[in-house]
């Protein structure tokens, strides 16, 4: 072992030398499920989910509150009762109309090397987004801020294994909330060249994201209608109602041709029925008509099958995530989104208070539940703790080890003459090792995955070296990602444009709502 | 709420009334996976492995120590080299031998009720077996002795989740090494009425489990022979050998009809070729041997192809559990266990130095790898830590916790008219709740699994509780499981009967290894 070692070290040094600092990691990769999704429910299951849930479009039917909305629904053959605003719709009318939806899509950032395919047998995993607070081991738990946010863009960039930002980070709650989606996009443009969400709150703060990206990109409007470079998550109040500012946000992606996710918020037992039948019939229902919504505004706009079907604690009410009935959940809901034909988004959540087994154990139910139901975009894959009030950096780290094994773990495995090395095990003796056969030599370099979190010395070594637990390693490891992190170059052209076009928006804005004309194609 | 909270706390008032005290748990319950296993290799690629371990069986062969083991092989065609004990096997003999063994058999330990079936699509976990030391939060790290083996056996005995015990829960090492045995069988006996392992070095050992349990169970040897009891578990000595200690343990289970499972110790890198595909085809090969001098002794004993491949730190040598290597190595080796028509044991490892984030996330990979492998057997799956150096009660309690999610995890969803609740979700206003509605209130009690690791409280309230984290929570979880521990009732004749047996045993053993005739039938 000790040429080995000698090795490794020679290698460390080299890419110390070349800049690359920081934790070892895995390369930006697109990473492809090989194998087939799991899929615990029959066709005639499908069908029966499909038909219930088409049932509640019928007979229930959704409220919609924005009146453009309700029209375009209307235009659509939808009974809609202007009293209660309750929207209901035929499910032929649903079906052709999602029918125009593609199954496969491609999102550009501004650099063209990160895009990624949404759709198939891809996996895009994403860095947590929503919390108000923050946490890590040196600070503390607090309200995020804007230097908290541009942290997690920075750890979100530095490793290859996250593909794209969620609607945001963490809330910058010491920025005017009206106006800081312009100064997070920026933040998102300068210091990140992954694709990243538009915040979904109305048809302003969606424009703002499209029209920035274009500037970034060099592109105008019309080229990212061909193009397109971000998405949004919008959620469906459930049960059955649809606001206006996730309806606004919805019309407007759709209108200038970039993605909507619609996921229905359905917490067992609290939005939905307390079975996962009902919530999936629910969800699914939900989903397909805000689904509806974006392909009757553009028809064939890009557009994801969201869900987040979890429980809640019901001695509590509060959310529950990564337990078994969400990891069914996640595994149906990719047979549903398919069943369908549309790419499909699900999430990798926990309901820990701290990063222990417990938000370890929940956390991987529901990444493996994404990964074997196909998830095609992993939500809050990363640094989410809390049930969601809480972005934690050490919590980040811990799940790009996770991350990392499980793209790891769905490589396919060599199986070459060479990498059998029948001839190395005929050279060793019978109870010998293989340490030094120069199979091993000329291998070993890459034959592992490397963790970055794990620590395999024998207890004596690990005691000496502090004792210290995976996640109190994991508080060196966002350090040095920091430290080594590199802000990918942009033209000064386009900065200086991206920041013409924040003070003029600003100057607009001023304290009102942000909001944007919704031109329909 | 209100309502659903004083419910539960009624039945929790009558469940501790009724005695059944200690977390609440899910019922003893033959686990039986309903889905396809994972299958990343093609026929194709089976067959490349299978003609890969057959040259290494027919070109470079096994060293066989035991001169009576060489014989068996050498009645079977085998060439066998009288220097270096070199045992070298045409493929034709290894496939016509090993196809009489059954793909399926039941396991039936003193209380029939506990029986299990090994093979086909279920799953059975094991506690943690072999670790020379303890831990615990209350006295720390220590080698294990009588108390600890009794105190683990009394938690496997009292979770329901827990199916088998492997060789040793732990080893008493404050007992003579050579007598042992008998006093940890006899504790299996009195404290548990579930399947537990025979402690496989060499001729004695194994057969004192068989009379033990054959007296515990009022039956004969050859009463046993049709309906087999026990197992064990015998290492191949990789790279190509095998020991006289393990080929006596095998070739006296299958004398006397009980199972044995052979797996070969294969961690990549060290005592196999560093590649997947080198270290599969030696496991193959070895464990083909292995399984094959089960059937020359008794064609038709029940034998379990077993298999344990990792990799290892190639900076220290030491071995690493729950790698994305380990994980695609008990998939995979489920394809090979069904190629052959075995039974198939794999294992649920991790090599953290305490029950942090790296022995769950480690722990989960393995463990998925294992569920969606079909692994029928899982040894280990509840205490591991250490690489196998430590048995941990923490460690258990989480593993119980995870173990019980993947059982609900697996269990399929009821698709019933009644649980989709289509008129209930019509009754809530949208926007509204499901916490009271009828649907809710006639389902709540059993809808979700419920947690006994899982602190779902809010930030504040966790706070005030004394912000523990899972792991400190578990101490308390073990310590109830004891204190509601009761012992399964067994005939006082045969306690007696036993206690005869192992008086009589120690007497012939003196201070010697213990040995046994093998009767060949």
């Amino acid at each position: 072992m000790a040429e080995a070692t000698a090795r490794r070290r020679r290698r460390r040094a080299h890419d110390h030398q070349s800049g690359n600092t920081g934790p070892e990691q895995l390369p930006w990769r697109h990473i492809v499920n090989p194998n087939p999704p799991l899929a615990p429910l029959s066709a005639e299951q499908l069908a029966e989910i499909h038909d219930m849930s088409m049932r509640i479009l019928e007979d229930h039917g959704i409220e919609v509150v924005s009146d453009r909305a309700r029209d375009l629904y209307r235009k659509a053959g939808a009974v809609v009762d202007d009293d209660t605003h309750i929207v209901r719709i035929g499910r032929e009318a649903v079906m052709e109309t999602i029918a125009k939806a593609p199954d496969t899509f491609t999102l550009t950032p501004r650099n063209p090397e990160r895009a990624i395919e949404i759709g198939g047998n891809t996996i895009n995993f994403g860095l947590v987004s929503g919390p108000p607070n923050v946490h890590d081991r040196v600070s503390g738990r607090r309200p995020g801020n804007f230097d908290d946010y541009q942290t997690l863009i920075k750890l979100g960039q530095h490793f290859n294994i996250i593909h794209f930002f969620g609607n945001q980070a963490v809330a910058p709650t010491d920025m005017p909330p009206n106006s800081r989606h312009l100064d997070t996009y920026r933040v998102n443009l300068m210091l990140s060249d992954k694709v990243f969400s538009a915040v979904s709150i109305g048809s302003g703060r969606t424009r703002d994201a499209v029209e920035m990206i274009a500037i970034a990109r060099g592109k105008s409007l019309a080229d990212l209608v061909d193009e397109p470079a971000t998405f949004t998550n919008i959620n469906v109040n459930s049960p059955r109602k649809l606001d206006t500012e996730m309806a606004d946000g919805a019309m407007q992606m759709a209108a200038l041709g970039q993605a909507t996710i619609v996921t229905p918020f359905t917490l067992m037992g609290a939005m939905t029925p307390v079975t996962l039948a009902g919530a999936l019939a629910q969800q699914n229902a939900e989903a397909l008509f805000g689904i509806m919504l974006t392909q009757l505004v553009r028809p064939g706009a890009p557009v994801i099958y969201g869900a987040f079907t979890s429980n809640v604690d019901l001695r509590s009410g509060a959310p529950a995530f990564g337990t078994p009935e969400n990891g069914k959940a996640n595994v149906i809901g990719g047979q549903l989104a398919r069943w369908y034909g549309l790419p499909y988004r699900t999430s990798a959540c926990n309901a820990s208070n701290c990063v222990d087994a417990q938000a370890v154990y929940e956390t991987e139910m529901a990444l493996w539940g994404a990964v074997m139901g196909h998830g095609n975009v992993v939500y809050h894959a990363a640094g989410w703790l809390e049930g969601g009030l809480v972005a934690s950096f050490e919590k980040l780290i811990v799940d790009v080890e996770m991350l990392q094994a499980m793209a790891e773990f769905l490589k396919p495995i060599d199986l070459s003459r060479d990498a059998f090395g029948i001839e190395a095990i005929g050279d060793v003796d019978p109870g010998g090792h293989f340490f030094g056969s120069p199979h091993t030599l000329e291998r070993y370099r890459d034959a592992f995955y490397e963790p970055i979190v794990s620590d395999w010395q024998n207890n004596e070594n690990w005691q000496q070296a502090g004792g210290k637990d995976g996640t109190e390693r994991a508080t060196a490891l966002w350090q040095a990602a920091l430290e080594a992190f590199e802000a990918p170059a942009i033209d000064p052209g386009r900065v200086e444009a991206l920041d013409a076009y924040i003070a003029q928006r600003k100057l607009e804005i001023g304290d009102d709502e942000p909001t944007s004309p919704i031109e329909l194609p």
